[in-house]
């Protein structure tokens, strides 16, 4: 009912990052496309397939030391059903090598719509007398804008099912401040998301401190990371912009609290097209990308200290 | 590149008004279920096949005095790619039929991302010398919280390909006020999120005066609903929360214009449902929802009167 499965993982691994799976048909090797072209043709099942090969790779080569990944639904919705069957295939394979799986999807509706967004994200489905889980997602982004009536259908799925919730509040775009820092008697509008997802996140209690339901802040803007650090301090962070967005680890560092908690910083390209920057053997992809984690989590870590979780 | 296609139909058959599809297992009949489980077994595939038969016999009950659809994509996410795959062939049908296409989706993110987003729906998709049309909208709505970056990758798509997009501005649940009424420098959060449609609206103009970058206003708030449609002149709206969510007729009058332009109401229960609220037999479900679709469609032009496109 919170996030604290993934506590326990990042504690485990001793590695607050999370591998965003955002896989560009351009940034998979040309071995793993050729290979789906000829046995697919140059179909929407081909794409997805290769999706789904350079995924599986990039998992067996960071599951015993990467807690989470972080697939971003757009980049396999692009590719049809056949790219939601890759995702789905994605999240399963993720789930059997242990890893927790964060769906990049920033849903949001409200009412029964956005229970049967829950459902099929976070929780089951009915059908005749069986129930089913259309997708395998630990944990779910989502647009918190329809306010209330858009988070409260995912709290009971989450306390049911065990899973998370991770809500847009200071995204890391350049253009994220044009509402987001409008503000209101004085606060922004981006704190206020926050302080509803202290609300929010009451229901959904921790045992390291931290509730189920997180926020999405951006380590592009380090002054609100802290700020949003001290004001909220039950709602645990999912930090985009390290690396390719042009944040470092010392950007970062004002996300964690005394235990090392608070945060999980993602990276998508960096980890992903690690082969390319690297000019190494496209075959080695899994290789690069490893070599790419572990330098990222030692890189954060050096700011971070020890993560404990120990209830001293 | 806007919405013109859509007012030409709405026009055509004098009805500003769009058949919501969000099938929910528990409205569709239960001979089509039945039918559906036989063949398929209690399976995601099934659900996901009686929706899809569902819809297809409204479809063909509504097209001819019906302008639009909108599928809710929750709907059919939730019963995972079997479910997606109905959504795209409920589209494919729809497309056939010669009705206009609102993929409900409130789909967000940035850059690259949302160019993904933006292909997939409304665009085409290249798969090795392949271009490939994953899903078939004709508009799509989407949340802006994230600001321009997260639009601008819309509009070229749009551009391209002869689509539109609706904007979340003022949603039409009970809570939609928490975040979107908050008012900066006495301008409310909604307005704002309007004011940047007309803006990104310049981008995609329309020879009837409404670009192809709309709004979503919900009909349960009258007085904001005429606000905005005097604040907007450029922006169309959406317009959900008629029948089911208690607004009425009168309460959308403000949304049109002298020529009845300006907006187009969607109703998904009242239509979808009629069936049961009419008692009839269920394999008169298509019969039923027709009749409910005329009832709307005069109870809406008697506020609006005759709807013109004519350049005078």
């Amino acid at each position: 009912m919170s996030l604290d499965r993934l506590i326990e993982k990042i504690e485990q691994t001793q590695n607050p990052t999370v591998a965003g799976l955002d896989p560009k048909l351009e940034y998979v090797p040309e071995f793993i496309k050729e290979r789906c072209f000829e046995k697919y043709g140059e179909t929407l099942k081909a794409a997805a397939r290769a999706l789904l090969v350079f995924n599986r790779g990039l998992i067996d080569a960071l599951c015993d030391i990467v807690p989470a990944i972080k697939p971003q639904a757009a980049y396999y919705e692009m590719y049809g059903p056949a790219g939601m069957k890759a995702l789905y295939k994605t999240q399963e394979y993720a789930r059997e090598k242990g890893m927790y799986v964060i769906t990049d999807a920033k849903r949001n509706d409200i009412g029964t719509t956005m229970e049967a967004y829950a459902a099929g994200h976070l929780g089951k489905v009915r059908v005749g007398t069986q129930e089913l889980e259309p997708f395998l997602s630990d944990a779910l982004t989502v647009n918190g804008y329809l306010g209330t009536d858009g988070i409260k259908p995912l709290l009971s799925v989450c306390r049911e099912n065990d899973k998370g919730i991770f809500v847009l509040a200071k995204t890391s775009n350049p253009s994220s401040g044009e509402l987001q820092d409008k503000t209101v008697d004085g606060v922004p509008i981006y704190e206020i998301m926050g302080r509803m997802c202290e609300e929010w996140g009451k229901e959904l209690p921790g045992v390291y401190g931290y509730s189920g339901v997180g926020a999405v802040v951006g380590a592009t803007y380090p002054e609100q990371l802290k700020t949003l650090r001290k004001a909220l301090p039950h709602t645990f962070f999912l930090i985009p912009g390290y690396g390719a967005q042009g944040a470092g680890a010392a950007d970062i560092a004002g996300a964690f609290d005394e235990k090392g908690l608070g945060g999980i910083v993602n990276s998508s390209r960096g980890i992903m097209c690690a082969y390319q920057k690297q000019k190494c053997d496209e075959r080695k992809f899994a290789e690069a990308a490893r070599q790419e984690a572990i330098r990222m989590r030692d890189d954060i870590m050096a700011h971070v200290g020890k993560i404990s979780i120990s209830q001293d």
